[in-house]
């Protein structure tokens, strides 16, 4: 068969372009660093965002909308926020035909603007926590763009809390990070993520701590797949988000603010993808089961329309291809681009046999299965190849996980994987050396691999090459 | 009691601007005529983006993304379509602290930028139709602003797509007008609207055909709300979008657009609203049983909870208030004005006598029900409210419509509600007449109430005053 797509191990990024191109995932926006999500895409992260705005909801955390623009003097209102962000905006200048009075920024993230409103709903220490989220589109000006990964104007959400004590934002910075973020990408997306602590020089800007996820890419990159961030006071006090406790006095609050985005749809591609293209975990396939007429005769099409309503009977998001005008090859080859987890193909030949052919995307392997068995069988399936995606993932991550002692061996280990290194062999220093060679501190754990809720003494630091 | 609203037949605008605020629905962003849709607005916003989305996707329809950022020149590829939007653009000019090239506006709508990459996109006839749906922001300047009504930013869906011929187009126009919105409005919102076809004065910029679903508000004005366009060949033309057929030769695709927006909302609540607040639709509120502990004591919380669970259990969406430390009276209060179809109060002498009080918010009525009969009670009493709340409506319509035989009539008549008239008593002369006194044609239907295809002998327009 001829080769679909640049091979891994020959060019991982043109692996990447290609795939996202043949695959129908994304396209090229006519503006610099934008991006149109084709429908393939779309409904990969429609389904990330059902999955994760349900876990959101547990929370207790409300979904609401802010506006697209914000007033430049809001950014400026952080000096840290606005340092980091200033360089970055889009500026609307013109509307309606008329100069604007004072220029405003198309949102990079609403932390200011969210924080403006918090202050006039938050009065009492019955108003809190606040817990306010919204699904919008944010603009960040980018040099160097590719699809998902780095676009100037992406989709995701962005969580924004306000709390009355410093426990009770800690503690909800924390959950996000493991309730809502780490558990989606480990059980829904099958990427077993590291959660850890960034360093100050990866912190979020203004916030006190940045909590992450990170994930092994499979060229051995990382990709920081989420941030939960622990705002301190900074913002309250730029906002005057104040409330009057239960003791009669008036307190300022406590602010977190946490995002995952379509940069996720990404790093799901760099987690699982092959050779052949996407490899979707069941749990999040828009099509678990794509179901081929793989040519007409005689029963097929009465057979295939029970099998699809069998399967979509017992639950399973089948979707049945009958354009047997299309040859079965290309319609075969276009199915693992799109990485659905099962196929099912049937035809006269099989109809004879009592049998369909059960296809795994996971590892491409083909069992002959009896027509009763079928809808069986494809439960099976998936339920095991979301496991083995995620296994496999691990397996890799932890194949090219190595610990070393210095920096110098963290930067060579880097070329293709991660380095774990005692974080006070580290410091700041070899962060800054290791920054030379392109190798970034992607987070900190304790040596058990938990979470600290500060730096504090025996960390592990996990070094490597990110996206 | 003391009056919480101003009183509709007091000051209308006023009712509505008292009712967004204190039911907490929205408050105005810090940049001009945006808006903050707050967490009890935009879950009404997110159960019609539900069924909306299930309607669409019924059609065949995918859900995809396109970017923000439009630059000037594709708006100007479609003569009418720049000039009905030209004027109303927010500009950006620039970006990473630098001047752009060219100009981009950010998105009036998205007919031309989709329009480029339909025509990336379809090469064969079996490319149509292309079924394309975006749920997006978009800004138009407006001078005068009204929370939901009309804002410069708003959120809303807007579909596109290509066939291979007229008749595919214009029927695939007017299923989205049935299938989606009428029957959305009719069927959740509880909202009768009148589905007719757009004065060619009334018309998208650049459409052939406007069809619209219009509703009477309580104050007899009218509301667009939601619009179905045959775009003809004007934007295949502009943007190319050719095809071969199975004929062997080229020809221009049949576009067409249509959409709706927060603007339902604003809707929504002055079709149903009263004087204590907001009536919200059963099959769309988002919390649907209200269950109210009125003070604590002995089993309360048990019995409250076992309420909450059986409800749950049956599908209904309950939500439980036990916030004993608020007062009653303010908590009911609240209630109302969020419009929550039914609240089941319990209290100590409720469960004594072993009942709880259902109140019905379409009528205000009180009724004890013994406790095992309550989820009966609750499930009849959503299912009568839908219908009667959709009655109310209808009744209120039917009214406040009068057949007239002159525009001077209409105009007089549209003082309070809709004027019917003979389209061929009306014509374009006499639709710029009643234009002058802020009376337009709202749309035209054949005499038994359907929808022409096109102008057509024999038509009836209405005429009101319009939001
Ligand atoms: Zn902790
Ligand atoms: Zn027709």
């Amino acid at each position: 068969m001829a080769r679909v797509l640049t091979p891994q191990n020959e060019d991982f990024p043109r692996w990447y372009q290609d795939l996202v191109a043949k695959a129908e995932l994304a396209d090229n926006g006519p503006v610099k660093g934008q991006q149109v999500i084709r429908p393939t895409g779309y409904a990969i992260w429609e389904r990330m965002v059902d999955e994760i705005d349900d876990r959101i909801k547990e929370t207790g955390t409300e979904n609401a909308s802010f506006p697209l623009l914000v007033p430049q003097s809001y950014l400026q209102r952080e000096a840290q926020h606005v340092e980091g962000f200033a360089p970055e905006c889009w500026t609307v200048t013109h509307a309606g035909g008329k100069e604007l009075d004072e220029p405003v920024v198309i949102r990079p993230t609403s932390e200011t603007v969210i924080g403006e409103y918090m202050a006039k709903w938050v009065q009492s220490y019955r108003d809190l926590p606040l817990l306010l989220n919204q699904w919008a589109n944010v603009m960040r000006y980018e040099m160097r763009t590719r699809l998902f990964l780095r676009t100037s104007e992406f989709l995701w959400q962005e969580g924004h809390t306000a709390h009355a004590t410093y426990e009770d934002a800690h503690a909800f910075t924390l959950r996000i990070l493991h309730e809502v973020y780490a558990d989606f990408m480990r059980d829904v997306l099958a990427v077993p993520v590291l959660a850890g602590l960034k360093t100050a020089d990866e912190r979020f800007a203004g916030a006190l701590n940045t909590f992450t996820c990170e994930a092994m890419m499979r060229d051995g990159k990382a990709l920081q797949m989420g941030t939960s961030h622990e705002l301190g006071q900074n913002f309250a006090t730029a906002f005057d988000i104040r409330y009057l406790g239960s003791d009669g006095k008036e307190h300022l609050s406590w602010t977190t603010s946490w995002g995952v985005s379509t940069r996720l749809v990404g790093g799901l591609i760099m987690a699982h993808g092959d050779d052949n293209g996407l490899r979707l975990p069941p749990r999040l396939a828009p099509v678990q089961a794509y179901l081929m007429t793989v040519k007409d005769g005689e029963g097929v099409a009465e057979t295939a329309a029970k099998l699809r309503d069998e399967l979509k009977a017992v639950g399973v998001r089948v979707k049945h291809d009958d354009r047997v005008d299309i040859p079965f090859g290309r319609r075969a080859v276009d199915a693992e681009l799109k990485g659905h987890p099962i196929r099912i193909e049937l035809g006269p030949r099989d109809l004879a046999a009592g049998k369909a052919t059960i296809v795994r995307r996971v590892d491409g392997s083909k069992t002959p299965v009896p027509l009763e068995s079928v809808v069986t069988a494809v439960v099976d399936a998936l339920a095991a190849d979301q496991a083995a995606l995620y296994d496999e993932a691990l397996r890799f991550r932890e194949e090219r996980t190595v610990d070393v002692s210095d920096v110098g061996e963290a930067v060579e280990a880097a070329a293709t994987g991660f380095a774990r290194i005692p974080w006070d062999k580290c410091g700041v220093e070899g962060e800054a050396t290791a920054a030379q060679s392109g190798v970034t501190v992607r987070c900190l754990q304790r040596a058990d691999g938990t979470v600290p809720d500060n730096e504090e003494p025996g960390l592990v630091a996990t070094l490597a090459r990110a996206y």
